[in-house]
């Protein structure tokens, strides 16, 4: 019997019928020798409906009663799916974080897994039981904490790891992980296997398929993510544990963007660290997260720019205002802008990708806000209005249409 | 500081904006000089919402999963009333009943609450912050339970029991406990004070405003309830601990029904104590409630007949045909039956009640069908047809009428 976790996100439980088809492929697997560990999300619209429910009341407390209230979604699937199991013969069992131990910092609507009971998960097993585990939520103390949007995939990494499973299975409702958005890009293909450090650059550049920090900390214990389709019984992509410098790997394997971004210009800045280092803090205590960050500094004095989600662009304007010692520096946001990127492990071991990725925005005139690189990415702020005719070109350029 | 235990039911925090109004409420009560240790509800709807899917998947599982998922409405409504607490300068905190300790025995759907931490509970409020605690749940070991419909009021009740406070109020949509239904009987009026006793005879007859649990726990523990309008600033009922025979007391103090009741008359059962227990002992472990028993004999035979709730009388039939031996006995199932009954401590110093009871019913040409008396009441089983005209009849002739 082999032991593998498993991660329905909201849409594959979504309907009372979804849930009952989850419930029969669960089903199967078990007569197929396997011993599964579920993970579930909120049906889809639940945490929605309910974040709605606590702005309608006061759309700036966060804390503990926002994280109760959002962590009801998943108690309702894994109860419905439980029950939906034992009509299919099996024995489960519904598990709550404070349940099975999921104990995170206190850091709420974002925290971070510390610690699971994988005795009690591994007993469960032994009797023949399915856990099926609440993702998203975990305890600090006697409080309930949430994980943040995508939280449920961190969730099933962490048992697996805590399992000592080298294997995790993601239900989505996407068939595999693309070489591009193929909403945006048509040729876009699925990719069979990934690295991890290049799905990290993904799901950090705006990659919606899987949760940065649930691919972290894949890498980390070393778990391969089968990330898969619950609609289809074909295999998806295979995120995997990087290999060292492969120099068969394509020089770039993705083409990812961030539509909503905007751009925050400050200048004068006042000169020396405590400014930054107050800034940033603040920033980051608020949860607003900066993205491409650039300085330069000439004798009309420091200029500093920095891009955050177009959902942030409010607070972190705010917060720049009310850390500025004086009103003679001048604050410019500028909305609607993408950022684009290019990825690929490839490029640690090829030269001229820059080159190449900036000559296509230039042949398009797209203008340059921000730029960045890695050692395995490329990336742009650009104006909105370019980021399809530009993800198209690139994505041509390096070889990914079919 | 009185602190004062207030439960709202599940139209009282049925949409934000009724949440809004009660934290309104509350900060009003805090600005008097209460400290309030707050009780809630679901959503109304969100109970009847959870048991739908619940019974899309699977009508008859019942258990630890079930009552997980009915659990989750409070934890909704709770967190959502902390939030608007907030929102008006309160301190407040949500607690599931896991987190203060309610424990109850092993009874899913319709557990017992068996100790409280009151000494949680007392901190908070010594902290000036204002506990918002679930009802209707509890945890036996490390999985929830429910208390069965109505089990928030046992909730509050227990809180102040065990906080050894000797008030409790429920808000609720109705302003009152009146002498009768006001929509069968247009002359009810509203009772200012009612004794225990007289109040679990209503709940036990068929009145919904109380729960017969947290009447007879408020008994059990000294506890006097404030039930109150939610939507009124003006006093309700008061429901008090028996004071001993009072030769002040009305006669009757209520007239009460149950609409929806059938009978079930069998004959001629097996002889012997035998065939009752298995019948009885199978009918209460499908939880079919029995209502009124009677049993005769003579030279042709054992007569058995009882009443059940409408909602009941197929199961129980189904039950009774599963055990009854032979195929020769004749079961006769009535439905659109009423019971009626008159409530009164003052029967139990009074003569001539019963027979001036019956006397209304005959006037009307109201044929009994079953009978039951205790001290302080006396019910009878009617057609449908006769229950307005008779309860209205009774309400007369017992001096109810204003």
């Amino acid at each position: 019997m082999k032991t593998i976790v498993k991660k329905f996100g909201g849409t594959s439980v979504g309907s009372v019928q979804r849930i009952e088809a989850v419930a029969q492929r669960l089903k199967k697997d078990v007569e197929s020798g396997q011993s599964p560990v579920v993970v579930v999300s909120a049906m889809s619209g639940e945490t929605n409906r309910l974040v709605q429910l606590a702005n309608e009341i006061n759309s700036k407390s966060r804390g503990s009663s926002y994280d109760m209230l959002l962590a009801s979604g998943e108690q309702v699937s894994i109860a419905l799916l439980s029950m939906a199991l034992e009509k299919q013969g099996l024995k489960a069992i519904p598990l709550l974080a404070y349940q099975l131990g999921i104990e995170t910092d206190s850091i709420f609507s974002k925290a971070k897994i510390q610690s699971v009971d994988a005795e009690k998960l591994k007993k469960y097993v032994s009797e023949g039981v399915i856990p099926v585990v609440a993702g998203f939520q975990g305890v600090y103390g006697d409080q309930i904490t949430t994980l943040g949007r995508g939280g449920s995939d961190t969730t099933a990494v962490a048992l697996a790891a805590a399992l000592g499973e080298s294997e995790c299975e993601i239900y989505t409702d996407v068939p595999a992980v693309f070489s591009a958005d193929p909403r945006l890009v048509p040729k876009a293909r699925e990719l069979t296997k990934i690295g991890s450090s290049e799905m990290m650059e993904m799901a950090a550049l705006g990659s919606k398929v899987l949760h940065f920090r649930c691919v972290e900390l894949a890498a980390k214990f070393g778990v391969k993510i089968h990330l898969r389709s619950t609609f289809e019984e074909r295999e998806g992509t295979w995120i995997v544990p990087d290999e060292g410098d492969d120099m068969e790997a394509p020089v770039v394997s993705s083409i990812t963007h961030e539509a909503m971004t905007s751009v925050i210009k400050v200048f004068p800045t006042p000169v020396g660290p405590g400014f930054m280092a107050t800034l940033f803090g603040r920033l980051a205590e608020k949860g607003v997260v900066i993205d491409i960050i650039t300085q330069s500094f000439n004798e009309e004095g420091q200029r500093l720019a920095f891009s955050v989600h177009g959902d942030d662009v409010n607070e972190a304007e705010e917060i720049l205002r009310s850390v500025l010692p004086s009103s003679e520096v001048e604050i410019s946001v500028i909305n609607n802008m993408a950022k684009l990127s290019a990825v690929g492990v490839g490029m640690r071991t090829h030269s001229g990708v820059a080159g190449r990725f900036f000559e296509v925005l230039n042949q398009i005139n797209a203008q340059l806000y921000l730029v960045t690189t890695s050692d395995i990415k490329i990336s742009a702020v650009i104006e909105q209005s370019h980021l399809q005719e530009a993800a198209q070109a690139l994505h041509k350029e390096f070889g990914l249409d079919q």
